[in-house]
């Protein structure tokens, strides 16, 4: 079967990683279905972007709930603050209070659900493990790990056609997951990254400073949303 | 830590082996919080069987919904039909249409997700490798993948702590299952094994059977639900 014909999950925040990610995947010839994950998070602002980078790209997308009501991190729980003026140094040491437990964990497994019951032969999930937030299920030995439990505990995994995990910006920076947008032609502009649902960005949590970075390097202003 | 101050998060479907697996972990001293899934099966019967064994248990339960819409199975799709009266040996041969994509990743994992928010060391599943209907998700081979994805991709397991899986009934025939259960006082007559939710168990769905298969091969008549 080519490229051309084949089905591909993919994960879909509202971020710019997934957006961007969204873009590759269809710039490789692949049938997308966004898959949008209602975890519970703190704010819609970033469910809503979702949406609209989905329709802009014009694949259809499926919203999937599952409220994590059990707390744990401060995207979840309202209750612990979302750290916000942390350096660059501090966000590569250790795991700050915006990890949710086992989240791409649940994302990955809901996105081998959908991918079999479609018939997809692909998942493509946005996770970055160089400007990054300091997350454990962001590295690429994670992946490696989730790659055989889908080889060994789905019907297309037992049967010798496993769904391959495909992670395009993994090693790249933020400025230049930036650079590779520009070019598939992402909606920034429709992108949400701050972990806040304020009116504006916050442009001090790790993710606003993270995505400001990336803008300034790859050579041009944030874009910020508006909407 | 004594395995007695340790909490535990078991998955708890309303059947017969995750009921057996609460009281076990129970037994082992575990202070243990179950964890009910609907992920939108066809009937809410084994929601109802889980919640009263979890009452009946004295442990408090947690109700998460991931309503898998998309289908894919013969449980989350009603077009489908789910098989009667297939022998045990056809059973062993190919994975049926009641298998419903990745499910036992997404119970796993949002499992761990609760397991890392609570504070608990350990995660029990009642899968079963043995009287089984041909998932790949009951294998131990699909467990040692899992039990990897823990280590790599949560908080508790990089920083040298991961959530144990524990599968104590994986090697157990349905009838070492029940004789297990009888010795820890489950209280089978509130389960429920049929994968349709009529008034009373089909009788000749592969759960039925199964179940039936193991209360004779246990020595006593089949405990008939009559909630």
């Amino acid at each position: 079967m080519s490229p051309r014909s084949e089905k591909a999950v993919v994960l879909l925040s509202g971020g710019l990683d997934s957006a961007t990610t969204l873009y590759y995947a269809r710039s490789q010839g692949y049938r997308c279905r966004a898959l949008i994950i209602d975890y519970g998070q703190r704010h819609r602002r970033e469910i809503r972007a979702a949406r609209s980078i989905a329709r802009r790209c014009g694949c259809p997308a499926t919203l999937l709930r599952v409220r994590l009501g059990w707390g744990g991190s401060a995207l979840t729980d309202r209750r612990l603050a979302v750290p916000r003026g942390r350096s660059l140094r501090e966000m590569g040491r250790g795991i700050p209070s915006t990890y949710v437990p086992a989240r791409n964990t649940i994302f990955l497994s809901c996105a081998a659900s959908l991918a079999e019951a479609i018939g997809a032969s692909a998942i493509f999930i946005g996770a970055n493990a160089v400007d990054f937030s300091g997350y454990p299920d962001c590295r690429p030995a994670y992946y490696d790990a989730f790659r055989r439990v889908i080889r060994r505990g789905t019907q297309a995994g037992v049967e010798g056609r496993p769904l391959r995990i495909i992670t395009p910006l993994i090693l790249k920076s933020k400025a230049q997951i930036i650079r590779l947008g520009r070019r598939l032609g992402v909606p920034y502009e429709l992108t949400w990254s701050c972990y806040l649902g304020g009116r504006r960005p916050c442009g001090r949590c790790d993710s606003c400073q993270l995505r400001a970075k990336g803008f300034k390097e790859a050579g041009k202003v944030p874009v910020v949303k508006s909407n």
